[in-house]
């Protein structure tokens, strides 16, 4: 059958669509998510079909074609185009298979995610798929099929180094910004540590948008092979690149109900580590009733899977289970937590502890697992956490923020206080005499994202106490901080929840 | 926030869609299917976020809005209107309930198929539901739940007459056209049937598609209202109303992977019934190796869920598990079905026995449950099966067809030979002498709607044999029509394969 071509001026960057109307639908025997091919001369493209409701938007006789398909068609607006039925991708039948309780094999999942990636398998397909995963889970064959599958679909980072060191958090703790102080460790050992990471979802900031208040994040991938030859890694934001894509597209899916099948879990974190070529990975799991591992159990489950995926992946993974009880550093917000880690880097006096010693408890796991590949003589005499210590103290790992920082077009000589932060300010003054009990991770959050995090980069709070300090009466506990009147005001009303005093 | 309303003229008829550009997104921590309510004075509207991937769809500071929410809103392209992030629907956490595997009750089945109705929940929400109804399947309690909820949430027809007889099949048995014979015995014997049919989907033509031959279909609530009270009944096409509307919806969603979860599958038919107030339903399940139900355990399994769901319903239900293993009637296209049930209500000789004789069965079977009700004294002197046969063989069902006809809207007097065919006639002969030992149902499907079926009305085939009759060489066992030559040489290669000579 013959179409006249409609220009739907609008994508949303998923799996092409063709609108058809609703009479020729029926004439054609063609339901909402079929596939069709079309075509103009020897030209052609798969689209899934949707069905408009009234004349107005499509006409019988039209076929509304995104400006994508257009493109691929050499085709425009009043053109009369060719419309065939296509079979579906035997992907679908696979996602079947799966939600009817079948195991997937390599094969079958390269192709599912071949097909996400080529946005060849639309939503509710994806849907489908993702429950499936969830309701049964994912074997860990299955678990080790799609992070290979995810891998393959995927940019890479390759570089001759036969040692790539990496780490990742499951996070859930505001403020812990370990790999800003670790990254620039590890270079300063002579390891390689190609850092992508992520901004902020749910939490005042991600590394990346702390790294954004010292130099550029979005960098490209040819670009970032050239920073990781000169000077040994970067920290970049790893949405700007085509790390994983297979695994973006899924959370897309997972959103709307927050699924998260382990399987999932899993192949997406190590996907990006296999993605840069890491070799060696330190899997920081924070434990604590407010975030996202809940128990020592479940961080003992799931540092099993991770170590069993990366034998399987060919990649040295140590997992450390940590304290996620509360803040780690002072500042909450990206530029608050930039300081924090310009403080620790230049061993200023007035640097957060915790985050220093974490950031050398990880430097020394890491160093454990790397020692007889470090060239540097000191890391043979030292034990780890003395060496991790001394690539602090000996201000080497500073030097090499500032290299990371000026290779990534910032300014290295930037100083902690020279950080701007909101104009506003509040004093939150403790209201009676006591000990400092608990500080709620959550509460923590959601202060610093109504102040304006992670989008106004200078809002967010800075804690003054710690679980465990005492306080008197008048005592300053923590300062607000945003770049509006409004949004402070909207703050105040969480305050009293943040800190237990008692 | 405040956007600029950009008009994008599109709609799916699905939930309502506002286009974002990706910085905006980001910006405001918004996410693909994440809810917002937009704003223009006092008038606001519920929307779903779909996030534009580049500025040629959607600038920074525009909002693309589709014409069912410019309405609602008063608003016109480059108008501003205020953004505001809104919470999820609180069926989403049903849904995921669901999904882990918890039993709905009532009121959340409800608040799921409302939402349903009213596009609140976008197709992937839906995907992860019917998932969710898939694998743990469903409870008789959550079947009889969205079964009423479905009910509430639809258009209905309200009669005051305290006996509705309604009959349905299970399907997959080509030319099995009963209800085009069993409505007007059922007037004839002065029964109310309100039937709503279907059409096509695999087979060669649905019931609405063969009285389409006869009369118009697609009429008005209030119209078969009218023709309800006025001869007792009407044969129309259900997908004209809005009848059990969150069926249809999710039966969109269940397309892509085929999928039919028999608590879906149950309250999918049975809320139909319902909602034309049916008191007695007769259900015809056919068993037949290449139909849907393929065993007589099957058929059973299914006759006491039906019963069982009638009860809870209110409804009494009979189900007879028929012979589904080959073609009933002669004529295979919705004009030579059209022919067939003619001939069976003038009770012409050449008329189909077979055809003749289900309905018949079907008929006694519903003269069993309503007997005392029905007024005619013949019915109290006679057995069912005679009193049936006897409405048949008066003419009266004949006369009641015709008035229904007429009432449709048609011409009564039509003669089964004055119904038009397709144009190409093609006589398919034996190429051996032998017996019929078998007719494939889905190959005579395939056939006839190679040749044009649904759409090429008298298109079709005619079956000049059944199972077990004999066949000398050069016989034809089957005339094959359609409206065009290339349809025709296209059908012919399957041929061959639709009946088995011994």
């Amino acid at each position: 059958m013959k179409f006249f071509v409609r220009d739907i001026d609008i994508s949303s960057g998923g799996v092409p669509v063709a609108l058809i109307n609703f009479e020729d639908a029926t004439k054609l025997d063609i339901h909402v998510g079929d596939r069709i091919i079309v075509k103009k001369g020897k030209r052609k493209a798969h689209v899934v079909v949707d069905i408009a409701s009234s004349e107005k938007v499509i006409d019988q006789g039209e076929i509304g074609l995104f400006d994508e398909v257009l493109k691929l068609l050499h085709a425009q607006a009043y053109d009369k185009i060719d419309v065939e039925l296509a079979d579906k991708p035997s992907t679908v039948q696979y996602i079947k298979d799966k939600l009817q309780g079948y195991e997937l094999n390599d094969k079958q999942m390269d192709a599912i995610i071949a097909d996400v990636v080529h946005h060849r398998l639309t939503d509710v397909e994806l849907a489908y798929f993702i429950s499936a995963c969830e309701v049964y889970g994912m074997s860990m064959k299955e678990t080790v099929s799609i992070t290979k599958a995810t891998v393959n679909n995927s940019d890479t980072l390759k570089f001759k180094n036969k040692i790539i060191v990496d780490k990742h958090c499951t996070g859930g703790v505001p403020g812990n910004r370990t790999t800003m102080i670790l990254v620039p460790m590890m270079l300063a050992a002579g390891l390689t540590m190609p850092k992508t990471s992520s901004r902020a979802i749910t939490s005042p900031a991600g590394t990346a948008d702390t790294m954004e208040i010292l130099s550029k994040v979005e960098i490209s991938l040819p670009e970032l092979t050239k920073i990781t030859r000169k000077i040994g890694g970067f920290i970049a934001w790893g949405g700007s690149m085509n790390l994983a894509a297979a695994d973006d597209k899924l959370i897309r899916i997972r959103n709307p109900l927050s699924l998260d099948p382990e399987g999932l879990l899993l192949s997406s974190i190590m996907a990006k580590k296999a993605a840069v070529g890491s070799t060696h990975v330190i899997i920081d799991i924070p434990v604590g009733k407010d975030i996202k591992i809940k128990t020592k159990k479940q961080a003992n489950h799931l540092r099993n899977k991770f170590i069993e995926l990366g034998k399987k992946l060919g990649i040295k993974v140590t997992v450390i289970v940590t304290d996620g009880s509360q803040p780690i550093g002072y500042g909450m917000g990206a530029s608050l937590e930039a300081r924090d880690c310009l403080q620790v880097l230049r061993n200023e006096p007035d640097a957060p502890q915790d985050l220093r010693k974490k950031s050398i408890y990880l430097a020394s796991k890491i160093i454990d697992m790397v020692k007889k590949h470090i060239k540097d003589p000191r890391a043979k005499k030292l034990s780890s956490t003395k060496y991790a210590e001394e690539l602090l103290d000996s201000g080497r790992a500073y030097e090499k923020m500032k290299e990371m920082i000026m290779a990534q077009g910032g300014n290295p000589n930037i100083l902690p206080d020279e950080i701007e932060l909101g104009e506003y300010a509040y004093h939150y003054k403790a209201k009676k005499k006591g000990r400092i009990t608990s500080i709620d991770n959550k509460m923590i959050s959601k202060i610093a994202r109504t102040l304006g995090s992670p989008v106004d980069k200078g809002s967010g709070l800075f804690l003054k106490v710690k679980r465990g300090y005492s306080v008197k009466k008048g005592d300053t506990m923590f300062i607000a901080y945003a770049c509006n009147k409004e949004k402070m005001n909207f703050a105040k009303k969480f305050f009293d929840k943040a800190v237990k005093v008692k």
